[in-house]
């Protein structure tokens, strides 16, 4: 791989895209204490809302379903909500470096017209009214700038329409604000640019927020926004999801609106991302399913399905009484961390407990699939990755070199490979049905979702992700998945875990092994992952609300939860 | 293009698999008068049905819907209706060369299978019981050879499964006797092929049935099928059915089952075809997507969407009471000939005089459209296309020849040039879906369906179709399209047509317009052409009901309704 060295304008591009962030956040900071917090301390998650009068630390900890609720009663005003969760999105990134761009003023602007409209009219104008609204950076934004972690795309990609999804957004009273962090390259589970650095957690910065959609992962855990909107090709909303302790959907491709993004590979067709909501509860990733399909976005996208949201189902309609889950304990390759393992167990005990039928999932060629997922990503052996360095001149961060080093054809493949390559992908999926198909639970009935790790570790340190298959497999699959928060690990409590499992089965998790010292992943939140058939998110929504009437949800941080446990106070 | 001259090896192929064909049918000809009609005898349609009974005659002319129905009431059994239908259809391929591989043994079996279970249970296997249906050649039938109009496949592509539509077919209780014709490499709109030779339209033996399920249209018109499954990647349903007086629908991609089919350029996904039923009813249509949908296809094959039939939408439920639809006169590029722009006429005058909304379509870049799927088809420059007739030795034919040379680039794509072929074909459908939404009926209703040629010629002489768009344009849009018959065109009656309407703005349309002789289309059926909004064939069916409603149906063929006129008794 010949690169570029790096010239002095991958610095002057950061520097001034970093200034541009800071000045137009400035004008908006509302609180004057702008200490931050001591570099010893890890846990940075409540930090942000340290200024916050008491009212406004109710607002910036309600779900989106709750907040647009009390200001549709006028319990709120769109810019009280807007006010409270800015100061504590500034306050965010400040110690999670989790934003790109901003329109602040039009925001402010947007909450006075929308707290006029329905005081005038005692009238929301749409489903979300007032609900502020965070933006993976590679979305265009009418009027921001959309350099997707390229230096070569910084200053030169402003938006002059509003991707679908945010269109849709817009007119359903949702106000978009701000801007989050995605890595360079887009195909990566940590988020980490050259313009921008590295995102870290926000309950322990040692840690990844995942990616790609980072950003989103460390800004909603801060609750600097309630609802963030990312994308997923390989668990790209799942990861940060479960790295955050937070709920992320990544639904069937051409479900939702996935027109007017920018990244790499456009009009690349055998593997396909999609964008997905990051949120708070699982009820608030239902309420943005709702709103997208409610629009028909299928009028306005040719690729989308024209499948409307049965909100019926989502709440339950049809389901069985009694649910068969299948529990993917280990892949076959890289058994999950003990904290993981852990929590699934639980679980298990607890579903059986509540009557369900729980029985183990058979993994199914996982190393192979994730074989042939790196083969999709890079038909064309990595070049227009590579090109767009180059013209940006800076260098791979280590999780792109990471990934480009996984290429097995480091060369754009021909036609006829291609359409093998697509081969491939259909008899895995034909074989992976079939499997599902025959993986019965003792009602005969075939399983209804299978409870699984998003990844085999919590958020790892920075640099260290290597094994995707736990969240890219049902990409391959083009099956739905939900990532939801189930607990949050303690070090102090690490004893109960064990050692890992078994002597390492291979390199990568001989690596992931390696990772496995229960200091390390102190304050991290705990995911798991449920995974529905295709097309049935609503089942799975309905499936994960079964679920959480079984285990009630763990919501990590909160300003209460935090306040003692941290050292910020 | 370089290809070897042919070998022996064609010839001894093509003999053997005439042989072969013959001596499998000989065995269940039951009518002994194997009297050839005479050379001038250009409408063979009624012949086949020549030594029927009256009995037989009545069943032959039944639709699928009413013939199901009488089974399963007991008027005929399956037997009586196989042993009719089978004399047709050896006949039918006398006079059309519409067949290919058989199972007539197993057949007949089946059928007495079938007549013991109603007699014993007194109820029928599935909806379909007793019906016999026929294959088009490159679709897997068990036990039988696959050679899809290729020398190089013949006798080497025996299937070990039915594909899924077969295998659904099987279980609702349809009985699989014949395989029928599809022409070389099944991208042609004629139906031509060194093994078997040509199929002709039986209702004019000087013109082509049309393609590429040309042996379905034919066999289909003589009442040798009622129903028969075909594949439609650019028009190979639906012009077949419009060229031989049949319905035919092409719905969106991935609704109906797909997978089992053997054809070059598998893993192709840039524009994928679709397989689609040729029936005499459009009650047929309905009554075969509904088996199919109600057989939960997406279970077994990966790509297919969970949208289950809507039949109430399909009956008319939903539709609003005062349709809009837009007519497509002229796509910008080939006008088409006078009986098809009459029968246009009539449909906007009786819609109008029914209270519907009838605008004017206006055509958005039909040539641009061609020129965009025509490089679609060829990522690969055609090299696939040409090796298995290398491999082979054999010739194209002159259809082949022809859409061989409309490849613009005869060499394989690179994966950034199919990355950007992919955007340019997202690009088009954006647009054309924008032009659909802004085109309101006084209503303000965006249009319902557009009525349109589904060719801009009747069944055109052998070797000469030329122009596609008006087929295939809905194929790269993925739009729903049903071809259905609205009259028969009479050489006596051309005076009443006028001549071609303009000078010809292109080569393409000087080629059309210089064909547009009246009396060479004598006795060609007259189909049109439905496009609805994709996903929505349950709507487009709906729609066609109204149509049809306002319009009766046109029935070509049928033995009293062409004894009088074919010359043939």
């Amino acid at each position: 791989m010949t690169l570029c060295t790096p010239s002095p304008s991958v610095t002057e591009v950061a520097a001034r895209k970093q200034r541009d962030r800071r000045e137009n956040l400035r004008r908006f900071a509302f609180a004057t204490d702008d200490s931050e917090p001591h570099v010893d301390i890890v846990n940075v998650q409540a930090y942000p809302q340290a200024t916050l009068t008491e009212e406004q630390r109710a607002i910036v900890n309600c779900d989106a379903t709750a907040l647009v609720e009390r200001i549709r009663k006028g319990v709120y005003t769109a810019t009280q909500v807007l006010t409270a969760t800015v100061t504590v999105a500034i306050r965010a990134n400040d110690v999670t470096n989790c934003l790109t761009e901003s329109c602040l003023r039009d925001s402010f602007e947007r909450a006075e017209e929308l707290d006029r409209h329905l005081k005038e009219t005692g009238q929301v104008v749409g489903p979300l009214h007032g609900l502020p609204v965070s933006i993976k950076d590679h979305i265009k934004v009418k009027g921001l700038d959309t350099s997707t972690g390229y230096v070569a795309w910084a200053y030169r990609m402003v938006a002059e329409n509003d991707a679908l999804v945010v269109e849709i957004l817009r007119k359903s009273g949702a106000i978009i604000y701000v801007k989050t962090q995605n890595p360079q390259t887009l195909l990566s589970l940590e988020t980490n640019n050259n313009i921008y650095g590295r995102t870290v957690n926000p309950y322990n910065r040692k840690l990844t927020s995942g990616g790609s959609s980072g950003g989103e992962g460390a800004l909603i855990a801060c609750r600097g926004s309630f609802l963030g909107v990312g994308t997923d090709i390989g668990g790209s909303v799942r990861i940060p999801a479960a790295h955050c302790g937070l709920y992320g959907l990544k639904g069937s491709v051409a479900r939702l609106p996935h027109s007017g993004l920018l990244g790499s590979h456009d009009g690349m067709d055998a593997i396909v991302g999609c964008v997905g909501p990051l949120a708070r509860s699982a009820r608030d990733l239902e309420l943005f399913c709702k709103v997208m399909l409610n629009a028909k976005p299928w009028l306005f996208e040719p690729p989308l399905l024209e499948m409307p949201w049965k909100a019926d189902v989502a709440q339950g309609r049809g389901l069985p009484e009694k649910l068969t889950i299948a529990i993917l304990y280990d892949d076959g390759v890289v058994a999950p961390h003990p904290p993981i393992t852990q929590a699934m167990k639980k679980y298990e005990a607890e579903l059986k407990k509540a009557g369900h039928e729980v029985i183990l999932w058979e993994p199914l060629d996982h190393l192979k699939g994730w074989e042939l997922i790196l083969r999709l990503y890079f038909l064309d052996g990595g070049k227009e990755y590579l090109e767009v360095l180059r013209a940006g001149a800076e260098l791979p961060v280590p999780q792109t070199e990471w990934v480009l080093d996984q290429i097995q054809t480091p060369r754009p493949l021909t036609v006829d490979e291609i359409f093998r390559l697509n081969i491939e992908r259909e008899t895995f999926r034909a074989k992976a049905l079939e499997h599902w198909n025959a993986t019965k639970g003792p009602t005969g009935r075939p399983v209804d979702a299978i409870l699984c790790p998003v990844a085999p570790t919590l958020a790892p340190p920075h640099d260290t992700t290597c094994w995707w298959a736990y969240s890219s497999h049902w990409n391959l699959l083009d099956l739905p998945a939900v990532a939801f928060p189930v607990g949050q690990y303690k070090a102090s409590q690490f004893h109960l875990l064990g050692p890992f499992p078994h002597a390492p089965r291979n390199v990568i998790e001989e690596r992931v092994a390696g990772q496995w010292d229960p200091s390390t992943y102190d304050n991290a939140p705990i995911g798991l992952q449920l995974v529905g058939r295709r097309h049935n998110e609503e089942l799975l929504l309905g499936i994960l609300k079964v679920v959480e009437k079984i285990v009630p949800p763990h919501v990590s941080g909160g300003w209460m939860a935090v306040k003692g446990t941290n050292g910020y106070t």
